[in-house]
């Protein structure tokens, strides 16, 4: 941002597209004083990246999310919006630190485990690459799609998504360690009511249109050669 | 089975389809005492459960794993093979104790630990479930959907196959803590390190057949109706 400072017109409007908006917008307001900055996060992609892993559709009903600051012009914000519905993108507006914190919810801490657990499938050496390979369809699999994303931007994410990241993992292990008590103690009772709870979400992610009903996604029941 | 104890004849073979196979084993043999007991597995299936989930090529090109106790005949083992092999399954041999590890980590983790994220994101009163939902193809719904399965099988999972699980679940915790720290810490080197290694994975997984190489499954940028 310094290296356009002095060449950006007065009616410019700044904006990114990164996965974190706090240390962004923070960043860009050091580096461009009296610029008019409204950060943004299209919330679309896969598990590649890079600008050949673009395609036409890629923002065909996603999600925009803007974090204008405190005092941003109406009419800004507005040109902003109709950029990214110009490119298929339904677009909101929310406070910066509550975007990291949902975003922390929804995809870091999510990317953060599926990481872990595929790290942990390839430490284990009693149980080798190709049997964790071979029954990965168990659950696994999932997993490794999300694991699979770029290591660069990940690592840039929970750097500059550090607070809300914590708070969230915080709150994760301690679920965690009561249903792993839970376990340890036999207390089905617990395990069933806890599992019961969670089904419900997947409903209502289906009935936004966010994913498909048809079970494994819709893939078939083997994807073998 | 103490209920067709009596009726059972002296060269039936006793099997099952269950998840995790050293209790069951165990209670099946203190029920069937002198009984042919070869536990088996087949890794199939989808988060839809009961008969009505079922569907024609639900195994095809699929695992089955047998566990066979130390000494069972051979030719009971391979007329068990045979008949999976005609609903389409490929059969593995596997000590009972070393199945419960390796479908500790490719099955029975990732199920618990989805079920614990979509629960945090359930609890998170600052956070809505409508902006969980919105926002849930950033990583999440792929959670949701492990976490939609069946309650009353996966409670029976974690009761019956509490050591490995717990072995597991000791390990993923571990490795969290020292990702946490590195995060805490701004330490990006560590994280690029580690979210490069489990990227290999993924690709012997689609290599293996067992997934799709296509983004996100192959669905569409946008399910939205």
């Amino acid at each position: 941002a310094e290296s356009f400072a002095d060449d950006l017109p007065a009616e410019a409007i700044v904006s990114d597209v990164g996965s974190s908006k706090q240390s962004v917008a923070e960043a860009l307001k050091a580096s461009l004083p009296g610029a008019l900055i409204i950060p943004a996060h299209p919330v679309a992609g896969t598990e590649k990246s890079g600008p050949s892993a673009g395609f036409e559709t890629l923002f065909d009903g996603r999600w925009c999310i803007l974090t204008p600051p405190a005092g941003a012009p109406e009419n800004a914000v507005e040109r902003l919006a109709i950029f990214w519905q110009s490119l298929g993108a339904d677009v909101e507006l929310m406070d910066a630190k509550h975007h990291d914190l949902v975003l922390a919810v929804t995809s870091h801490l999510p990317h953060l485990i599926a990481y872990t657990m595929v790290g942990v499938a390839d430490d284990l050496s009693r149980v080798t690459d190709s049997e964790v390979i071979k029954y990965s369809a168990a659950g696994f699999r999932d997993f490794t799609r999300i694991a699979a994303s770029d290591p660069t931007m990940w690592r840039d994410v929970f750097l500059n998504n550090k607070e809300a990241t914590l708070e969230i993992l915080g709150r994760f292990t301690e679920e965690l360690f009561v249903l792993q008590r839970a376990i340890r103690e036999g207390n089905g009772e617990h395990l069933h009511d806890y599992f019961t709870r969670t089904r419900s979400i997947r409903r209502s992610i289906i009935e936004a249109g966010q994913d498909t009903a048809a079970p494994n996604f819709g893939r078939t029941s083997s994807t073998k050669p």
